[in-house]
């Protein structure tokens, strides 16, 4: 869709450097914002523009959550973490139409993990990448 | 798993009034604790005793989010909610194995929602078995 991101970045047309993994339905990402103590947060996206988690077709729910396994399953080796969270939101706040994506969040045992959490705030550019680049290898199998 | 109450549930051994939905894999039933402004709270679970959203079988993953988009689907309509957040947790506080389960919360324009979140309390069980009732007609198509 015009004027989105995450159809902007599933097509190439920006940010190649911060995509994990991509199938031809799916992509990951490292969240532009993400909580202090619950870091790298993960975004699990896909390819085409859909809204809502029942407006996604069978095959297509399928590969989303099987990639976002794939995360729950790396992130307590990778990490350290104690564990994960999976959250998805059919709502946004302002109304403003958005690309499905689901959140996969590192837990770690004295995080103090909340949502919605004030300690959220933009990762730079380089560390989102060097976020990528570390995983990259974990997914591709 | 012995003393697992999600296992008693799932085998017909107590609570089968509190049953919304049941397939050979899956049930839902309505949460013990829900918070104030996001009722019906709903979980959705395998009938057998997996832990981790990774430790499900794909074919089980994909009956569980289907059973999930059912009910995301649902929520705005039969309860005038602006919409509803998916949330399953790979990790417990308290550190005790547990039995999958997928929240599906309804989400309102002000409600204020947060995780964790205070206003949570234990709903009367009569309350429960009729959230049930109202839903299970709306599930089993």
């Amino acid at each position: 869709m015009e004027g989105c991101v995450f159809c902007a970045i599933a097509h190439g047309e920006v940010d190649d450097d911060l995509v994990a993994f991509q199938s031809e339905s799916v992509y990951v990402i490292p969240a532009l914002r993400q909580r202090l103590k619950n870091r790298p947060h993960w975004l699990v996206l896909p390819i085409g523009h859909v809204h809502n988690l029942h407006d996604a077709a069978p095959e297509l729910l399928g590969e989303l959550v099987s990639v976002v396994t794939r995360l729950t399953a790396a992130v307590p080796r990778l990490y350290r973490a104690d564990g994960s969270v999976v959250l998805q939101n059919n709502i946004e706040p302002d109304g403003k139409p958005f690309h499905l994506h689901l959140h996969v969040i590192p837990r770690f045992a004295a995080d103090g993990f909340r949502d919605p959490d004030p300690t959220v705030a933009e990762v730079p550019r380089a560390q989102r990448v060097a976020q990528s680049a570390d995983i990259r290898e974990h997914l591709a199998h």
